[in-house]
């Protein structure tokens, strides 16, 4: 069964919009020297709506062939259509991933009725060498899976868990409720993190993990040790950091909380631009608060 | 500082729609022999929308003189303008409510800026002889306050709580983190009752509370009493009632519930109309489940 | 059939929120000195939500009574009840006015299905003295009719017409086309008059006609002698102006415009707040865009 | 200028997802036989989403090599990322395409601010070799753009014009008013032609133009002779039609009715699967209502 902390990173670029792999290399051994259960690649802080299918592969090689091998990677490889994203999960599995996370296809909104996202999940299970999560992230995709979905499809062996970052706890206490013992249902932000371990999530696959990835494990580990006051404490300590590197500045937010705190951030690909001064004043503050600068 | 649960009652009508006075006492004489803190007169599953301010005042004072004196009743007094609120809140005191809880204006959407919810319940809790209680909804207003607007409101000595129905559970932890000690934090549905307790809620104005009320408070109670796999269990069995009698067949399924219980539900005033055949078969499967029936 | 162009005339109030009986027969008169065919008496540009239903009665009454006989009166009796409408209904009736405009109910949102809204309007219009025009208004309701409600509506005959404020002009061209000949669909607002005119509607209930009552009249003359380039222009023209006193500034807005063309405009109720400076500001170079300052 | 009526056209896939390109051929000229002014290739019916860059140029080329010369070809080139975009604009200006049709960026929804689609699109038409047709499709994107940010990108000479799929006929009006004379606004939507027209749209790309081309050109040919009742009349009646083979029945039932009409619909790629029987005997009716049958 899948637990810990997960960063989903971002992919370094320069000024051109290259990838920048030495980049890459230096903060994947920053993060290895961390708390962290693992790392996601390819998830939506990566930009992988930006990437090429090379590229994607590329990052994947690049980040397992630098992490120690006990952490595990964890691949983003959902595409639009089950085609590719079947494809996609393939490559990702000969590159070394442990686990593929599916993100909704979401383009055709209200034509992704459960019955064809039962059908896309499961030839993907069907076909794929290693274990799916499902990913459900309403706002970026405008829709949300059934808890009945959900539930279906953590039958198929081959489907492991969720991360969900719609953040209802009524839905996630009920998915925990609906699915076998070893579904692992990961939070997919910090700002819900612990009142979802609460009602029995496992784990959290959070953007400001990367920021401050000790800090999202003492959550997880005060709450398995049932210190429950520091738990709640660390919690509220980072909901506005959080909330800065994901709904409020955004990528471009992460990246640069990165680049305050010594590891390689820089400029998003376009039409993402960098964060204001504003921005990073504002974040600077945020880390100070949280202790990481 | 208020804590507890309460029930948010319906009002009970005959076919026609009068208001059956010694129904309600009934109902109030059989909620008084359960664990509740309290009730909640005029919320929105008391139909309050469809009440007039006599009618209003009326089941005020019904309640208020059968309902054990150490029970307190919270009045729903929130109407689209300031001045009413303030009318209907100085009568709602006069007929022996403790306190006053208060729906955002919403009719003019966009209108409804922090500054001004700011200066609508200031100048109601500078009127009010009794304490005011904040009340977002967001699913049927369109508006959620912010927390800092929230946070601004609870420095007012007459503000003392607010009970949240939007359900975001990292606002929720804002809110508790962001407010004096004795401000009281509500779950505004049983469907986060027990993960708001955790992030620091105190009590909860449940819908579900007044078809299983012992259930409800035995949440609360397990919690206190730090029996956290119990109150997670109970949690999780109530989900789908709650949902059966709140979004999914709403007040006409509240009052078939409540029926079925041998209270007096009867029907809504029109345009809302009884609950089918089928949703009465199916609150009978939930309430059984749940140990009701 | 009903056609032409209506005013949805605010509400005048002093700085204590009192209604203003001598500068409303002021405003009244000035009105009846334009090209308008009549006005709307309790829109939600008249604040309605914030009014008793004493001062709804008398506000009708006084207007009728300040208003040339040929120019009709048209209602806004919309109630969240059944039973609270009907009454109010008949009021507006025996006060003279000509047609009521009924909103839809909508606090309960989800619960307000097709069937519940034909019963509504159906119990409505067999009780009501006066014919009844629908009222269809998205964006602060939350509700949209189906054309098929709608269709099946207007074969009552006491429902006449309907004024659709959502703008959809494929559904507005649905209406026309699957309603009789002689029920007349009003468009909701100045932005889209002239091409809902150019798909069958009849009229206009538009709050930019307080303040360019005459220019508007343009619009429906121009298209009606089948002058379209003028009727374009003229539609073009009032397109920022319409926002700024609907979207945009609200009635504060609405208002700010009247007292700058010399009518009463005055404050809103509670928690409503007048216009700022830079609103005045901005709705005095759009009034002198539009030639009627 | 660009002007007239063009079909958003769908990929033909056999049962497995491979393109069938002789399928291709013999649609592209069937609809050569009819008044259409033009293809759009890779619009969202083309399910460019589930398309990889080389089978997006392969379709490109094969549909021009194709067509009559005389009829341009429209090439849906939007990507998510600028750099993509760029890259495949220009080879689709190198198979051939006349105009490059160019979604909103969307993933990153509120990150899409109008400055960085500003900088997103001049970049592109800086470097395009074809002129840049904007393409707003708020539904599948949750993306409006704003009528100024709209308005300043009219000012590159190589934007030459929009699609808008919005439908919201006022901001159709303000685009007309506030760009060049020789900015090409087209209905994105059989459901808003004429009313679009009128507003001074100066065509359409119309997925209802794929099964019924000629009765979508003879809108725009009765609106131009001045023929408003025969237009409004064809207009009216493709209302349903033009629904069911977009928000009805998506693009299934586009294929279901091509297929119906001796075209080669096909099935989609999954996760989309094809039309269900009783959505493929509703197409039917309409066909035959739209005497298409």
């Amino acid at each position: 069964m899948l637990t810990g902390v997960f960063a989903p990173i971002p992919t370094p670029f320069d000024e051109r919009g290259e990838i920048l792999e030495d980049k890459l290399i230096e903060n994947v051994n920053r993060w290895a020297e961390t708390k962290l259960t693992g790392l996601v690649v390819l998830g939506s802080n990566g930009e992988f709506v930006y990437l090429s299918e090379d590229e994607k592969v590329r990052l994947l090689r690049i980040v397992r062939e630098n992490l120690p091998e006990d952490r595990p990677v964890i691949a983003g490889t959902g595409c639009e259509s089950t085609r590719n994203t079947i494809e996609l999960t393939c490559k990702a599995a000969e590159a070394g991933s442990s686990v593929a996370l599916v993100i909704t296809p979401h383009f055709f909104g209200s034509g992704m009725t459960s019955q064809r996202l039962h059908r896309h999940y499961t030839e993907l299970a069907d076909a794929s060498p290693i274990p799916i999560m499902l990913y459900n992230m309403p706002r970026n995709t405008g829709i949300s899976m059934s808890v009945d979905l959900i539930s279906d499809l953590a039958q198929h062996t081959n489907i492991i868990g969720i991360k969900d970052s719609g953040g209802n706890i009524a839905q996630i206490s009920q998915m925990v409720r609906d699915t076998p013992d070893d579904f692992a249902v990961f939070a997919g932000s910090g700002s819900f993190l612990l009142p979802s371990l609460f009602m029995g999530a496992v784990g959290g696959t959070l953007a400001v993990a990367n920021v401050v990835p000790n800090l999202c494990v003492d959550i997880l580990e005060a709450f398995n040790a049932g210190d429950y006051d520091r738990a709640r404490d660390l919690q509220r300590k980072i909901l506005e950091l959080n909330a800065s590197v994901t709904t409020g500045f955004g990528i471009p937010g992460l990246k640069a909380a990165l680049d305050l705190l010594g590891f390689y951030g820089g400029p998003p690909r376009l039409p993402l631009t960098p964060a204001t001064d504003d921005a990073k004043k504002r974040l600077q503050e945020l880390l100070q608060l949280c202790g990481a600068l």
